[in-house]
């Protein structure tokens, strides 16, 4: 027994994720909803039979009989498609950062736009399952997390709710990712030959994932500083983290604390003391891996985050909230 | 009127490079010194002449009447060639990590070997001309500085020596270096396959360019954290800097003090406050280029200093060397 | 219900995308075996159970009750291993060259090396289901194809027999390949600098793939030319191949004619006269994917052949032609 | 004494490396001609002067004394400049497509919309100094090549001019280039995610490249096939040559004769029989290398020619262009 879930925004790269992720899934099937007249030229094998479309209006909703609908689709529009599709029956899951932030004014702050739904930020659930799983099963809408907060919170939060390190220092969250970040859409910062053989680092201190991060770890604005650069690759996220550890702290500790907070979580693994992961254990999951380095003499410590910006970052973690919200097995199409 | 230098490691990334320099220079003549029977097959279009080939012994030396020899080998090749290329009257420019620190007891201690010609590190100046241009006109053997803190004391030591930061909070550097820094010799580190669509760090806190930078900025080992990363590009190193400022200080206060402290420094480069430069302008060139970005609200700070690890970084801050003890204009070869 | 299969060389990129494979797979489990002592240090998340390790030698192979060993080595090593495992009770499907061509002359004359088991030469099925599926099923030993002929011969088999060519004119395959395919031991011709934003031939006209192509597609040496290249990409083979038609043919004649001659198959796909496949549709599967064009003015035509070179260029297949010879449905884990 | 030369289209990839060969050039100084509004911010370091700008207008052209101009642009664009440009007293070098071919018909066929200069097109000499050295000398406008075409004709002129090959087997070239060649201007196809870890070929059989080498090695259209491959890199192009070779010819005999044909020609070189280059040699050149296997049993024969497409396939070539045509030594700036 299967259900129809929408995907608006299907030929970016977050709907593709979604669509590949959903092809395994056992039940859950995909329906593709044409939102604009994009018309590209899919080039297809003949005979490909593909997936169901149909338009992206709340009656196509209601009359597919769709249990829930993902938005691949820019903050914008997001807003625009969520009340109509919750009205049609469907739970929403927001890929954008429309219902991330708190408040209209935040959302304003970093957004630089007015938010057009601001009633339905207060009952938006924030998609990171191993923080809100509860309120993710009760929710109508969720807001699927940034990817890079999604990494730094995974890996900041335990740092500072345990008391491990030394606020005084500030942590300094160094964040790099694949281009499949920045959307489909062309443009000259993501032409090749201006991305190849190249790195660039961009909104350095002031990029919109950081409220997220100071939302969840509880971290002062300037208790954390943030850049965001591109790594000339597809897909990946590694977030490098530095912090000062408190009196006494070592490696073990931390990764032994680590694995205590994250108890029964399946989607997020550690490493040995010392032993840091690289993109290629979590490309095409919905992992994510954390590695410490720690100087007991110094106090300096690091901690390596990593995680598939397509995957644990939006698409897959996109399909574990569905999971939850449908009541399915939370891993179901993820392993 | 010219004259002959030779290369020892002409077949690595940096010999390579300090060959194509030394093709523009006007007055210095690449010899290419064969120093094992790696006759590596090398296709060449027909009839290239290429360059004059010596034998790496200090008579070939003497008789090729070099005036300079490069080292582009490992630090124990280094140790061994060098006082015969001394007595055999040339000067001696070393890319390894042979002569940079000050005593045998801290090569040993971030080298794990013995240093095997511990009188030489006292006459052996450091090769970063911004700071040690005098020593180095004057000295036979010149230590061409790491890549990593090349970019790294370029940026750091005018924030620590003109007091525009809050060394309590400590300074973080994430270094992130093109393959070509890891040298040619295959390796599973450096196969394409493992390279590409991937991105890795290494030597979390005690990569061996460490002390150099502690050596030049004035920092204490507490005051700063470094990670070194791999970038699935050929050459560039981007080192992305944080630091908390001092009280009243702006992006303008600190891309004033870098032009003042380097007034006149043909090599070095700065942006407008907020602007931050990527690998693109230094690639295949001899610049170090800075830009800044800083909150004061916050008092947090981030540099990014950017150099081509092949030019700056290793060859072309060699033939720079070279420039100053064979008293020719210190930037002939390198526009 | 499971049956154990072995996989020799399991560190190698075939080797490692037949275990991620298998771990999909619904009746077949993967058990590591230890050829040598190559204890590369292996980083895995904490905890990681992995998977089941024995040691490489027949004793083993029985008392794990091995149904089938898959050989993910040199051509040296598989014959020296294939007699013990057959012996001991399992079937070898081989990825090297050691068993594909015909006799021990033939094999010396292409590699180069004595062949050390010209008896198993003859029981050995070429194990391109497509064309040799009956043989396949009942064979104790199995030679998994090479990846450039099993692109080539998809292509080329149908244009020959179907006599849609001018033979007179020859055909050219431009082949062309990721950097995997040349296996994981490191070397100076895939290191990362010397690979990247390059582009190089090698092998031209007497590569040792050819006599494959030659042996399934019933072409005279005289009639094919070849030249293998490597692509700056990790996976994928993409192969051009250039044709006279015979007077009257058109781009539908031979798509069609494609169609017809694989009618049924589940691993191989067309596109509609005029379009082409890139490497896209068939990283990470087990499909070829095949386009044409074709001018019937001037009676050129060419067709695009693309597989993911680790897939059916490799562990792909010998998945296929391991549920082949167990009696598994034949696509089973390959979707 | 230096002489001013003008570039439309200085921001595309053609404009910016006439810029960096004009920086090394003895006689001829670059000035930037503003064709839009296309105020596209560029951060450059600070205090750097940078180069003269004027409008793109005749009268700028007279005033500004400009004794050529570049007009690195589409062939619309380069159709309407050229007139105004010409009367105001410059010499014009058209890096685009709009004067290669000799009549207004082919141009139709070809590049698909009205040629609106028709007559300026029997005065424009063909740009590849190889092969029209004596009319680039006289002419007012030279038609640059295109980058494919200069790596096919001179690798394929002398084999069909001095009788090498059966010309009834057909001439195969296929065709690869870095992205680059696609131009600057954001697109899908060029977008960093669809090109890396990707080949794809495109323009099967009809681009547009084909009449000019039909028109210049005297082949007829059933005698030549061509296929443009994109490689995921940023410069580069390698053509794989595929010829039947008359009875009794070899290696030694083609290298042989392209050595005579092009005897004293400073930019093209050739290897030892059966040694082909790769991309490496020619990057940043202006060269064009090539080497041949050939194989006489069978007579079949590759050619692999290489060019970097911005160099001899673009700007380097334009620049050879310009000293030829304002009277300096040919190689100046170009080695």
């Amino acid at each position: 027994m299967t259900t129809s879930v929408g995907i608006v925004g299907f030929r970016g790269y977050s709907g593709a994720e979604l669509i590949r992720i959903l092809e395994r899934h056992s039940h859950a099937e995909p329906v593709l909803m044409e939102h604009r007249s994009d018309s590209a030229a899919e080039s297809l094998p003949r005979g490909s039979k593909g997936h169901k479309r149909i338009p992206c209006t709340p009656e196509a909703v209601a009359s597919a009989n769709l249990s829930a609908v993902f938005l691949a689709t820019p903050p914008e529009v997001s807003m625009d498609l969520t009340p109509g599709i919750l009205e049609a029956g469907a739970k929403v899951i927001d890929l954008s950062g429309a219902f991330r932030l708190g408040t209209a004014e935040t959302y304003k702050y970093w957004y630089k736009t007015e938010h057009t739904q601001a009633d339905l930020l207060k009952e938006a659930a924030y998609g990171l399952p191993e923080f809100c799983r509860d309120r993710i099963r009760d929710a109508r809408l969720v807001s699927n997390p940034g990817c890079y907060p999604t990494a730094a919170n995974l890996a900041i939060k335990p740092l500072v709710s345990r008391e491990l390190i030394d606020r005084s220092a500030g942590i300094v969250c160094d964040g790099k990712s694949g281009v499949s970040g920045a959307g489909r859409k062309p443009s000259m910062k993501t032409s090749f030959c201006e991305v190849t053989e190249n790195f660039s680092a961009y909104s350095l201190l002031d990029h919109r994932h950081v409220p997220e991060v100071l939302m969840n770890s509880g971290l002062n604005a300037d208790e954390f500083s943030f850049v965001a650069q591109l790594i000339p690759i597809d897909r990946g996220i590694l977030e490098t983290i530095y912090f000062r550890g408190v009196e006494g702290l070592t490696a073990e500790i931390v990764v032994n604390t680590y694995e205590d907070f994250y108890k029964g979580e399946p989607f997020v693994r550690f490493y040995d003391p010392g032993v840091v992961p690289d993109l290629r254990t979590v490309q095409h999951t919905n992992f994510c891996d954390i590695g410490v380095k720690y100087d007991p003499a110094t106090r300096r410590g690091v901690v390596v985050s990593v995680i598939d910006n397509l995957g644990k970052g939006a698409a897959g973690q996109a399909v574990q909230n569905m999971n939850l919200i449908l009541g399915y097995p939370e891993q179901e199409g993820l392993l």
